[in-house]
C-alpha cells in the first residue's frame, strides 16, 4: 500500500512550527510495511486542502491527513475534506456525548464551538480521541481512503497506533507483512561515530533496513526487517542486534521504549535501595526526571537544589573553606554535597551535581559546561567531571544525562572509574 | 509572491529524519514579506520530482527546492530537474575549479563523482556553496523560478539568507511588503474559551491574520498584518492586539517571545525577591523551569523536592500532626511547607506544591490531580487549589504552570484569591 501525508495548518507553512507528524507518521506507515509517496503541507485553505487531497490521491491508496480538527473558525479541514468529495456534514451523537463528558469531569465551561468536532463529513466513520476532544475520521471514496486526526502530535500519534493503523490493516490486509524492528537508545557517543562503528556491517545483505534518530542528548538505532514469515524476520533483527551490540554495547542503556530514567528506577526499586539527590547546575532536572517514572516515591526520599553556596554548607554540611578552596564546581564539593545529601535523606545513595550553566560564570580554568557529578554509597564516594559545550538548557540536560548514566554504571556493578 | 518548498529524499518519505530545512525557509519567505503557498516531500525518484514540481509551480511563482545534491548515485536533483523541463547538462568550470580547490585545502581525495557537483541544467544560474561541496542553481522556466539547493541544513541555510534571498528580491522587487507581527501567550484558558471569547471580533475586516497554537498547558495567539506600509501595517497589529487584551487580558502572560518562568524570573530580579521553593508532587520541574533563565541564582536561593512525608516534617518543619489529620496533599500542609521552605531558604517568598501525580494514590475525596500550591511572604500565606485530570507527566507540567501563575500575579500585585 502506498500512503499519502498531508499535515494542514497556518503555523505550518508560515514556518512558525515545525511539522512533526509527518516523520513520526512516515515511520510508523514505514514500520507496517507500507511505503510512503510524498508529504505535503497546506495552509487552513478549503481550496488549498482540495488540491492537495486531489493531487496525494492520484498517486497513492491512502492519505494520512492531520490538523485543522479544532473547535476554533482557522479549524477547517473536516468542511474542507467534505467539500472535496461533495459531502454534507452529519453530527455523530456518540462522540458529542463523549466531548460534552470530557468536559465536564474537567469542570471546564461548555461553549457551542465544541460541538463541532463531534461532525464528520457523511458516512465517515469517526475515530474516538482518548486524550483530546478532537475525533478523527476514516473516509472511504472510490477505493482509496481518506484518514483524518488531529494536529496536536500527541493525539495524532495516540490516534495513530492506537486507533488508525489497526483500521488500515484491517482495509488492506493483503499489505500485511511481518515486520520485526529493535529499537536501541544510546547515550555517550556521537551519531557519526556510531556511523563510523558501524560502516563495515552488511546490513542491507542481512535485509535489515537500519536508521539512526539522534535526540539530543541520546541516539536511537532503529532496526526493521519485513518478511511473510514472522519468526523469519525476527531471526534477522536477531543477528543485526547481536552485531550492534558487539560494536556498541557500552553505550547502549536500553533496549526497547524505556527512558533512562525508568531503567535507573527500575534497578534502584528491584534492588531496594534509597536516594537522596542534590543539584547545582541542573536545577532541579535530574529529580524531574526521576519523578517522571511511576512509583518513583519507593525509592526516592529527598532532593535539594542547593543554587548558593549558603544552601550548600547549611544543608549538605559542605564547609565554606572547602568551597573556598576548591571552589562550588570542584571534584571536592560535588563529592561532599553527595555524602552530604546521603546523611540527609538517611539513604543508602546519595548523588550530586555542581557545574557551569552559563552562559556566564565560566572562568579560563572552568569555562562554561564543567560539570562534576558525584555518586556516595556510604563506603565509597565516586566523581566524574565532564566537558559539555553546549547551551545552558543543553548543558542542563546532558548533565542530567551523565548523572543518571553514573547512577546506572553503579547499579550495573560497573567498574570505579 | 507566492513560494513552494520541496524537499527531496529518501531519509525524509521513511521518517528516518524529520524535515527541518521546509520550516527554516518557510520562516524566511514570510520574513520577506512573501508566502508559502504549500511544502511537499518526496523521495529520490525522477518521476516523482518531475510531477511535485509541476504540481507547485502550478500554484506558486517559485520553488526552492533543497536534497539530493550530493556526489553519490542516489543524488539525482539535478538530473531530474533538467528532465523535468527537457534540458540538457553543463559542466560549470568555475564550480569545478571550487569544489577541486576545497578538496585540495581540506586534503581530501578527489573522487571523480564529485564533478558531478559543477554540473547545472542548461541556462541554470550556478549559486556558490560557501560551507560545502554542493552548490546550488537557480531556473528560469515560463517567468517561474526554480531554485535549488543543497540538503543539509547548515548549507542549505546559508545558502537561503546568503545567496538566494537577494537574488529572489531582485526577480520579485516589488513583491517585497511589510510584516507586522505579534506572539501573545496564555495560561489558564482553553482554546475553545479564546476562540469564543473573540468569535465576534472582525479581525479579517481589520486586514489581520490571527492563529492559536496550543502548546500544552500554554495557547498561543498570533497576529499578523502586511502592507507596502510598514507603519500602516504595525498600526493594524496595534489594535488587533487592543482587541485581545481587552477581552482575554487577565490570561496572557507574555507578549512576545518570554516564557513564564522568564516572565517571573524578571519581576523577581526587578523587585529584589529571592525565593525558595518545596516540590512535592512536582519533583523538581518548577525549580528546572525557574533556572532555565539565564542569572537564575541572583533570586533562588536553595529548593527542596520534599517527597516523603518524613522530608516534609524534617527539612520544612510541617508537624508530623497536621499531615496525619489533613493529609500531606492538603491545604494545610502546602501552606506550612510555603511558610517552611522560606525559613529554611532566609528568603523573602517561599512557593511550595503538593499534589497527586498519580497514576497510583488517588482517593474518592482526593483523587489524581489534585493539587495545592501555596505562597508565603512572611506576613500572609495564600494557597490555590486545582484539579489537573492529566496523565502524570502533564500533572506535573500544569502544577508547575500554576505555581508559576500564582507567583507572577502575587508579584504584579494581584489581588488574594
Amino acid at each position: 500500500m502506498n500512503v499519502g501525508i498531508l499535515t494542514i495548518g497556518n503555523e505550518l507553512i508560515s514556518g512558525k512550527t515545525p511539522d512533526t507528524n509527518s516523520s513520526f507518521i512516515a515511520r510508523e506507515i514505514n514500520r507496517q510495511g507500507w511505503e510512503v509517496a510524498m508529504m505535503m503541507s497546506v495552509g487552513d485553505d478549503t481550496r488549498e486542502i482540495g488540491k492537495a487531497l486531489a493531487h496525494v490521491l492520484a498517486a497513492a491508496d491512502a492519505v494520512i491527513v492531520t490538523g485543522g480538527l479544532g473547535p476554533t473558525v482557522d479549524d477547517i479541514t473536516t468542511e474542507a475534506v467534505a467539500a472535496a468529495f461533495g459531502l454534507g456534514l452529519t453530527m455523530d451523537e456518540q462522540a458529542l456525548g463523549h466531548i460534552r463528558e470530557r468536559f465536564a469531569t474537567r469542570h471546564r465551561r461548555w461553549t457551542e464551538n465544541n460541538a463541532k468536532q463531534a461532525q464528520f463529513p457523511d458516512g465517515a466513520e469517526p475515530i474516538e480521541n482518548t486524550v483530546g476532544t478532537a475525533w478523527g475520521f476514516l473516509l472511504k471514496r472510490n477505493g482509496k481512503i481518506v484518514a483524518v486526526m488531529p494536529g496536536v502530535p500527541a493525539e495524532a500519534r495516540q490516534m495513530l497506533t492506537g486507533g488508525l493503523i489497526p483500521r488500515l490493516r484491517r482495509e488492506f490486509p493483503a499489505a500485511a507483512r511481518h515486520v520485526a524492528g529493535r529499537l536501541m537508545k544510546l547515550s555517550g557517543i556521537t551519531e557519526s561515530a556510531v556511523d563510523d562503528t558501524l560502516a563495515d556491517v552488511d546490513f542491507a545483505g542481512m535485509c535489515v533496513g537500519i536508521g539512526f534518530y539522534p535526540r539530543f542528548p541520546e541516539i536511537e538505532i532503529a532496526l526493521t526487517a519485513r518478511d511473510a514469515d514472522g519468526e523469519r524476520a525476527e531471526e534477522r533483527i536477531r543477528a543485526a542486534e547481536a552485531e550492534v551490540k558487539g560494536r556498541l554495547g557500552r553505550y547502549i542503556f536500553a533496549v526497547g521504549g524505556d527512558t533512562l530514567e525508568a531503567v535507573v528506577a527500575a534497578l534502584l526499586t528491584e534492588k531496594r535501595l534509597t536516594l537522596a539527590v542534590a543539584e547545582s547546575c541542573t536545577g532541579g532536572l535530574i529529580t524531574d526526571r526521576l519523578t517522571d517514572v511511576p512509583g518513583s516515591s519507593a525509592f526516592l526520599d529527598r532532593a535539594v537544589v542547593t543554587y548558593s553556596n549558603a544552601s550548600k554548607t547549611e544543608l549538605l554540611n559542605v564547609p565554606q573553606e572547602v568551597i573556598a578552596k576548591f571552589g562550588a564546581v570542584s571534584r571536592e564539593t560535588a563529592s561532599l554535597m553527595a555524602e552530604g545529601v546521603r546523611r540527609l535523606g538517611h539513604t543508602d545513595l546519595g548523588l550530586a551535581v555542581t557545574g557551569i550553566a552559563g552562559p556566564a560564570g565560566g572562568t579560563d580554568l572552568k569555562p562554561v559546561g564543567t560539570v562534576f557529578i558525584a555518586l556516595a554509597d556510604g563506603r565509597e564516594t565516586r566523581c566524574r567531571d565532564h566537558f559539555l559545550r553546549w547551551d545552558r538548557r543543553r548543558v542542563k540536560v546532558s548533565a542530567s544525562q551523565q548523572a543518571l548514566l553514573l547512577l546506572k554504571d553503579y547499579l550495573c556493578g560497573a567498574g570505579h572509574d
